[in-house]
């Protein structure tokens, strides 16, 4: 055994499951193959993140990373390739190496699909995630684009706080009080920050976009139970014992900094 | 209606509400008749809040509490002494004043029973939670002083952490490894940091005592579903619709700051 908890993923939910597993006597190893702090560390802005003014991902990223490695934890800046149920525990590959441990905790967050020039404008008008940047677009214009339950979720906080919110989308779903509009975005616009999405060949004057087109988890080990590609857990627990699961690739999941973290000292109560 | 949300209590949970609620486009008022931050602003540091580096409790409180401001909450430093079902909302009482909102979210807090001398020696050497402050007491000699569930829970995971330790309390339980005494605290001794605790005339030498007597939520409201005096709820949701519930106070919480943090911002997003 080469630790008692693997912990896959440095964002905040994997960071704070080291944290506390470390706190608790664990030896832990942190895997991240990326930047610490992952989507959290791209943040130009957090703003809901209690106790956290006015400050950016990179910055409550390190501080989360220094108060881990404070309390002992090790960090392996390697990509994980596969988890293999092994003995009592699991062993994890990364590149040629393999690690062994009683318990893995996966907070490998989640990937998602990317449209023309979007990547330009996240953090300066296209955002992810309506809870976290809503507020910045009080009383203005935004789209939501994206299917299913989360857009749906995204249009109605929306409605509560801009001026007009028009909901993009392919399917037939409709929310009272939003401006239908049926197709897909074929660019993001805009000088510097956005000023707009075309959809249809025209555009669509908005300062907001709101991407919610659906994400998924990656799936490292065999037999987890998944759901839309998602990672289908009762509070932490996985379907393979000893698996634990935080962050944003929980089906269901809050998809915040807060609930992130939140996950993942759960996570850690169950390493015991 | 005076506001949208009645937020009652200024600890983690209800300043996390209060953010979350604000965010969202709700008037918010938060209700805390004692300091601002609640137990967490007495604390003397706090290690396991992530991204709270060797920082005290003040520090953290004033900084949640400035930005729940930023966002137009407004506080009330009254006690609250009823919540009445009135409407489609919910009516609170505090002193002769009276005020409206559509919805709860009581984040009163619990409130513990207390042993000879036991304030004395709080954050120096006494404590209330062994996931947070046990990591202080690595290889020392500890006491758990409490029955149930919660007490037992504390000495397996100081079992992980500390040389000794003593579990003193009233009952048959027994936990593999740990010193067993029964009996009940007579008094906690030491000349400004704890060196024992004192049990049927004897003093038991430990610098750390980790008290787990239970606790009991305040009812401010009829019909409120409780259980061993906390508060029953299904995530957020309490049996009262309309009346959301965060921190401490919750039936199985897990009591951390970060815990805490996430049950507000949760019980927020059922406001809508």
């Amino acid at each position: 055994m080469d630790c008692d908890v693997i912990i896959i993923g440095g964002g905040p939910a994997g960071l704070t499951a080291s944290i506390y597993a470390a706190r608790a006597g664990k030896k832990v190893l942190l895997f991240e193959g990326n930047r610490v702090g992952g989507t959290m560390a791209k943040l130009k802005k957090i703003a809901n993140y209690p106790g956290s003014i006015s400050e950016n991902g990179e910055e409550l990223s390190a501080r989360m990373f220094s108060q881990a490695l404070s309390f002992g934890v090790t960090l392996v800046s390697e990509f994980v390739l596969k988890i293999v149920r092994s003995g009592d525990g699991f062993t994890v590959t990364s590149g040629e190496k393999t690690y062994h441990a009683k318990y893995v905790v996966y907070c490998g967050g989640i990937a998602r699909k990317s449209l023309p020039a979007e990547k330009q404008f996240s953090g300066s008008g296209v955002s992810y995630c309506a809870v976290c940047d809503g507020a910045f677009f009080k009383g203005k214009d935004v789209a939501v684009i994206g299917d299913g339950e989360a857009a749906v979720f995204d249009v109605k906080y929306l409605l509560g706080l801009c001026k007009t919110v028009y909901f993009i989308h392919s399917y037939g779903e409709k929310v009272d009080g939003a401006v239908d509009v049926s197709g897909s975005v074929e660019a993001f616009v805009g000088e510097g920050t956005l000023s707009g999405v075309k959809v249809g060949g025209e555009v669509i004057p908005v300062e907001g976009a709101f991407v919610a087109m659906g994400a998924s988890a990656d799936s490292l080990i065999k037999g987890l139970a998944l759901s839309d590609g998602l990672i289908v857990a009762d509070g932490c627990k996985t379907n393979i014992d000893g698996f634990f699961v935080a962050g944003d690739c929980i089906k269901g999941s809050m998809r915040q900094i807060v609930s992130a973290c939140y996950e993942g000292a759960l996570a850690a109560s169950l390493c015991k």
